[in-house]
């Protein structure tokens, strides 16, 4: 049972509110012996932080993390890592208007209804802003994976979808993705999907987006059968995020429209290498991997806080209407990205220790 | 931890293999003083169990559950529910000529690259039998539900596309879906469903299917917050069900294309109750129900088991091919309509009682 | 959360009343591959089951454990290992004078005010009858470590005072303890505890004992330091035996009464060989297994059912008195020996697949 | 799974090192609308803290809090809540001498041979330090069972044997426990002990204690059959103390000694209340609390840093030989009873909570 713990073997357990004095996270089980560089943790958290560019929040975090515990002389040594982000450019007064008021899509009002409390401050624990514990999470994982795994181990999103936008997935280019504020996968349709975003920040509204996480280097074996799935804690992983309101392994949805025929991935041996002619499962066969590339792709929903004027209640139970200013993203899903990647470095390194556990290997 | 178990409070610990002599599972923390009927937990199987159209695999099992623990004079007391099915129409023989080889797209390879050894006979415990256990646990969270919620709660699950068909959604009906043998929602496709299966099934091939689920009265307030979403623990459920690919919650995938206008669900109060004009979020804000109907769908890929030649390696790491004879289901997704309710109940008592156990509500 | 589940990476489920049908446990997590010999699991049930000699209950069952699933041709496969064991012996009559009043000292009280229901029968889930089912996992936890480990590694425990009666612990043999009905480890006592627990069976009264188990053979490194101690787990696991209600490891309680000087094991190195001086510390220093014997000792409580009259009160609240007939143990402790075992092989075996999980060792 | 995570629905995770920059824990679990007074928290952890008087370690730590979420104006929100507490004292140089080498009865050894790796200043991990953490989490515990079961709810521990040193436990006073230094619970006795006491400190030797810790108020039906016995847990949480080596419920190892007629309680009604005339149970029946004093003793073993040169080995293999200067508590025993009383709140609150879900009581 875990509220704010993800994971069963590499377990992090998240903390904070938006405008509280800071954010963070304590990781459990994180193997010993791993030189951890914190540069390479900085940088995972700078592909999500706020206020980089004109398609998100203005909201400005240096996003700064700092070790408390659980490394000695620079490595790892077993013991729990704990970490802490300080919060900054937190503009309390900017809720203010509204404190009383339920945002209609917004956690709002099932907190409230739960708790019968919340810190309404810039969403409180609601807020994205937690998930900055997670990718700091997951850049260690990174680093004791590429230790264990070696260097073909990589994992890498990005947005294949933004609102009613698509892309061609066969231009995906790994390095484009790198370099590009939107992590657009296909150089061929960056602009439009600029435009379009401007357009919609212009205009005080928001759009969805969908974001595909690939990893590559998984062994064989990851996953256990029946509950404990490598796909159902992928599932997890990315609905745990805010806003995300659906999931997909390898063809996803897709896969109810496929014969048999199509839909089974044939395969071959070659030399010590078994192949597959094509990858529909997503690289997970009955919850296990199967060696192949793993897919995941989820949909994040629009950001909720927009400004046209939206029909409400309160927390009084009287009926009211709602416009929201301040600073938001006109779409959530492009932080996201360097979120799911965390996310499935994550569950990967839990079910990697998992396997251990199980079957020694 | 849990390979077996699925739940944190209403746990069911499943075990048993297609061939072995019985089925079964175990619930631990289910409420006590809930009187059992166990026709009624027998007719929840009966929906899920082969053999009973020309749809659906002619394996026959008559599927009879016995309850073997945990209740007492005729109501549960608190302690494990153990509950057990023999298996009956066994053809072990059926599988001696793909004892060596995979199945192209299903767990034969994972679960031999993992473990090292594998109960080959229909599918070991990668069976889709397995499900038969489940449906016998949300049998009785549907009746512990009943009595704490009452009548007002309930869930029904329909298939909204077969293979390359779908469906009017807006034509949902819940009594037709009772009366047809393919759980099919809308009057008008059906018979057109059926000619459609029968060819595939006359063919040899498979389809897959998309299901959706909704539950009913379910109050405001389950679920908690980051790590123990419901809607996480939905997408978990559904995801650890035998060839599910994808789950939404309300617009799901959808939500990615609509506008943050669209999307949020605009709401009003009308005396005590609050009114959502519309259901993109599928009942759950921030991962916590909002007592709106709660909307699951999830695809389940075509049966991987088909007469075409396919090519293939057997565990010698030799190249082969492999043509599936016996008896399948030609859509394994209709007979996963039940096993979707199922996981519906058993998650939704499990966040009740985490809810009483959260904020005594 | 685990009501009825014990351990973490080997878990065990448990579940059954002493007057139902049967009882039975589900093993999750246990290593594939490895020969279990059915043979040797009913050896260790035989040492737990009643009526074996004038010094036990006389219930009469001949705990016959059956394996529904989880092996395939002799081997483990990583699936769930669920057991059955069929109750026979059952006389539910001899229950009903005490149906509706607590006896003095017993779980009737407490489970009553808890659940608001409860099998009587034979103490319904409260009988020590559960235990069968966690000897039976014991069982296969020995064989698995005998497996992974060698033949170094052991498990043997003893009766080391009983009642009033002591012995001498430097006077402890295997053999004897293996060869008589009370697990006596010093022959010179043997003869005097016989003719004092016939005694107390004759007054229909009862006794005490302590129970001593060590295993041998245990690796250095296993237990997690803080809240999985090896230690923590060992406590808990003899405190969850019915009856128990004190538990030292290594000195024990007695380590109060020791100096600085008198307590620390003094430690040499021989070749690659650690040694220590004393073993104090019962094998675990800082919640880690040091490579020494492991020793844990724990205190049963004296059967509350006994043939004496004592006051107490009934279900509806009235002051009565109650008088225990039927058959019963005179000293539950003695048939704890095989119990505290089969604890001792879980607890290992579990802690031995955390520490793959992580340290990879 | 929880290596550095205690309980189950009240869950704390403890991390930080002795001579890192701080240390802490997170709770997850806490009931939300509980109005918290930071100042109490403080008073526990003075109770802890070392440098208060002559009998305790030298090191001058303020031990102050602060929490950094989980709050707002001034309740809990249902949140986790993050507490912080930085080391200030630390004298690194102190541990150079003994940085390669295994004190006797101290995890030095079983920590590297686990890890490979630890941090050996002031014991890291392994310090006692660790403990102020559970007291910020029992403080917080404490203050929520007030608020929930009211002002009848309290828990007291005191030092019961303090090395060869007994007391009258018939002369338990409360308010002389809560004035003296040592926790002494016999007016009678206290000088003697003091005396004993700066003896031993003198010597550069040390001694153990016994620690008694009761709980009042706790109400009928806590704590889960089987395998979440109300007195597993506490077992469980005693024994996770540092240097804790023996745990005792109620008359615990000496029930041994007792005939069934002196075990048993007898039982007997008085209007609503049900009268108990002797408590050997210790308040819990079947694992199960029943509505009287809880109560559990624990054996803290002697600090193992001491002055006289002892034999051990360093990391090298080498023999060598060691003798602790340094600031260390002649008896561990008595900062431990705080802690004691900590983790009886916690394991209380846990198993309250846990009861809400199981049967919504």
């Amino acid at each position: 049972m875990s509220f704010n713990t993800f994971g069963k073997f590499f377990r992090f357990t998240t903390w904070g509110e938006s405008h509280g004095p800071a954010i963070g996270c304590v990781i459990d089980g994180c193997p010993p012996n791993i030189k951890l560089n914190i540069k390479d943790i900085q940088i995972e958290l700078n592909k999500r932080k706020p206020g980089q560019s004109k398609f998100t929040t203005q909201r400005k975090e240096d996003d700064k993390v700092e070790i408390l515990s659980g490394t000695f002389e620079g490595k790892t040594t077993g013991t729990p890592i704990s970490m802490i982000i300080f919060n900054k450019d937190m503009r309390s007064k900017d809720y203010k208007n509204i404190k009383d008021k339920f945002r209609p899509g917004h956690a709002d009002y099932t907190y409230f209804k739960k708790y019968g409390i919340r810190d309404y401050r810039g969403g409180g624990r609601q807020s994205a802003r937690e998930t900055a514990s997670r990718v700091a999470a997951g850049a260690i994982a990174k680093q004791v994976l590429e230790k264990i795994i070696g260097k073909k181990y990589s994992v890498i999103g990005a947005v294949t979808q933004l609102g009613i936008l698509g892309c061609d997935i066969e231009k995906w280019n790994d390095k484009f993705i790198a370099n590009n504020p939107l992590f657009c996968p296909d150089k061929t349709v960056l602009k439009l999907w600029e435009k379009y975003l401007l357009g919609i920040r212009k205009a005080g509204s928001s759009c969805g987006a969908i974001i595909e996480v690939r990893a590559r280097g998984v062994p064989v074996g990851l996953g256990a059968p029946i509950y404990s799935k490598l796909d159902m804690d992928l599932a997890s992983a990315m609905m745990s995020i805010n806003a995300v309101k659906g999931v997909n392994i390898g063809s996803g949805m897709n896969s109810a429209q496929l014969s048999g025929e199509q839909n089974s991935d044939e395969m071959s041996q070659k030399g010590k290498k078994t192949k597959f002619k094509s990858n529909n499962a997503g690289g997970i066969l009955g919850g296990i991997s199967s060696g192949q590339e793993i897919i995941v792709s989820f949909a994040v929903k629009p950001t909720s806080s927009i400004l046209s004027q939206r029909k409400t209640i309160n927390k009084f139970g009287k009926n009211t209407s709602i416009s929201v200013t301040g600073r938001h993203d006109p779409c959530v899903g492009i932080r996201a990205v360097p979120i799911g990647e965390a996310m499935m470095h994550c569950v990967i390194l839990d079910h990697y220790l998992m396997n251990k556990a199980q079957c020694g290997n």
